[in-house]
């Protein structure tokens, strides 16, 4: 459930009235990993993230991956929603081993939080896969990929509240959409979809985002390997010092037909 | 520095220049705590959150108040920004018990997490300042709210890429506001401001921010016993039931001369 009806009251210059309102729906979920050699295995709670309910298993599975703590699909052993815990439960090969260390790093946030710092850069740009391939992309096809992702987007239209993703290929069709209250849950839905599908890495593929560019977002895409982010909002400064050390085609304010390009600008034709 | 020029190419239609543009500075803060008893002393990294630089101790001591670590100003001893480190060491008096394992539930994650789940809902409500409390505010007043905020946030105008959070009092005043690429770290820095200078309960503000309002941002609110939460954007499903059962008054879509209230209505004349 992507959005609930709510009862408000709702005041125009002095005029008030009952109305009724479409509003995202926001809803903690825990993954939970049970991992380990086969004669030890653990239990653990590896993060809550609030979300919109819905692709779940994806969300879990992306930000495993996204976070470096499993590489193919085939590490998943078994992957399971429980709506009545709110929690995903992720049974991991026993060979896979998990850094912990790498992972408390990052500790406690309450923020948009990435990994930090410079060792964190050298180290996405040791396990991320090469983004510097990829096809050129035409700008005229850049121009029209916000009206293409509007159209897949019934839910924001009517709650105002969800970040959007989508997946396009370098001739601009739409592959994919998801939605969520957090940005980087849109992100690890979509990119978990395409991890759990055996189809990343995702050379191949433009990823759109509706709102900003954050650090990130650009490490999750580069860990996905795909070459060219395009954000209908603004980047930040990590954001486009990352994608220009990975090599990655950075594009902000994609709107009303026109865009900037921040780095990797050779993609663009 | 809150934000800094980019070179870029800029494309419009089929033109393409080059350009300049500001951007919004992110980057790693960790926030470091001193702890324990004068006989044991303990250093611990709390927080790594991705934030625009400036007013990093406020940013430091509203997140630590924010998280229920620490009560009153005087529990921190000396909080020290070290911009080569991009830390704030935070002291806090040998007196505070830090409860390790309510912090620890929220883990590891990327989103934008809050609490999570009816237990932390119940250790909000048992923490935080009775947010029932502030006198009545009319319509009027907070159409004018959004233009008020706008005029005093300039850096979002030259890069589109900063949440902004600002005070007022009950009659309108603008008292403060705070930039950042994160939105929780704008309110952090704002409250953080507040409750260094011993101005905490803000029994008689309103807070409002320029984007959505989630369930994490009103946890913060509450915790400082704001009566008032408005958000330009649109609220999530959670944020509401959380106002509801805190009692706080929370209004969305304020732009354009109307908003929605989805609680609290009694405090909107």
């Amino acid at each position: 459930m992507t959005q609930r009806l709510f009862e408000v009251e709702s005041v125009q210059a002095s005029r008030r009235v009952r109305a009724s309102d479409y509003l995202a729906v926001e809803e903690p979920l825990a993954i939970r990993i049970t991992h380990g050699p086969a004669n030890a295995r653990q239990r653990e709670t590896i993060s809550i993230t609030m979300r919109t309910p819905g692709q779940d298993a994806d969300l879990a599975a992306g930000f495993l991956f996204a976070e470096g703590v499993i590489h193919s699909p085939d590490q998943i052993l078994a992957i399971e929603p429980s709506q009545s815990e709110s929690a995903v439960r992720v049974e991991i090969h026993p060979e896979v081993q998990i850094d912990f260390a790498r992972l408390d790093r990052r500790g406690l946030t309450t923020s948009s939080c990435g990994v930090c710092g410079k060792t964190s850069l050298e180290a996405i740009e040791a396990v991320c896969e090469d983004p510097r391939a990829g096809g050129s992309v035409p700008a005229s096809m850049i121009h029209e990929l916000p009206a293409r992702l509007r159209t897949a987007q019934p839910a924001f239209s009517q709650t105002g509240g969800l970040h959007a993703a989508a997946l396009f290929d370098l001739r601009g069709t739409l592959l994919a959409v998801r939605e969520d209250v957090g940005r980087h849950n849109a992100v690890d839905k979509l990119i978990g979809a395409e991890f759990r599908a055996g189809r990343v890495p995702l050379h191949d593929r433009i990823l759109l985002v509706s709102g900003r560019a954050s650090f990130e977002l650009i490490q999750k895409a580069a860990m996905a390997a795909v070459p060219v982010f395009a954000a209908i909002g603004a980047p930040s400064s990590l954001a486009v010092s990352l994608a220009e050390r990975l090599g990655l085609t950075l594009l902000g304010f994609v709107r009303d037909g026109r865009f900037n390009i921040y780095s990797g600008a050779e993609r663009i034709a």
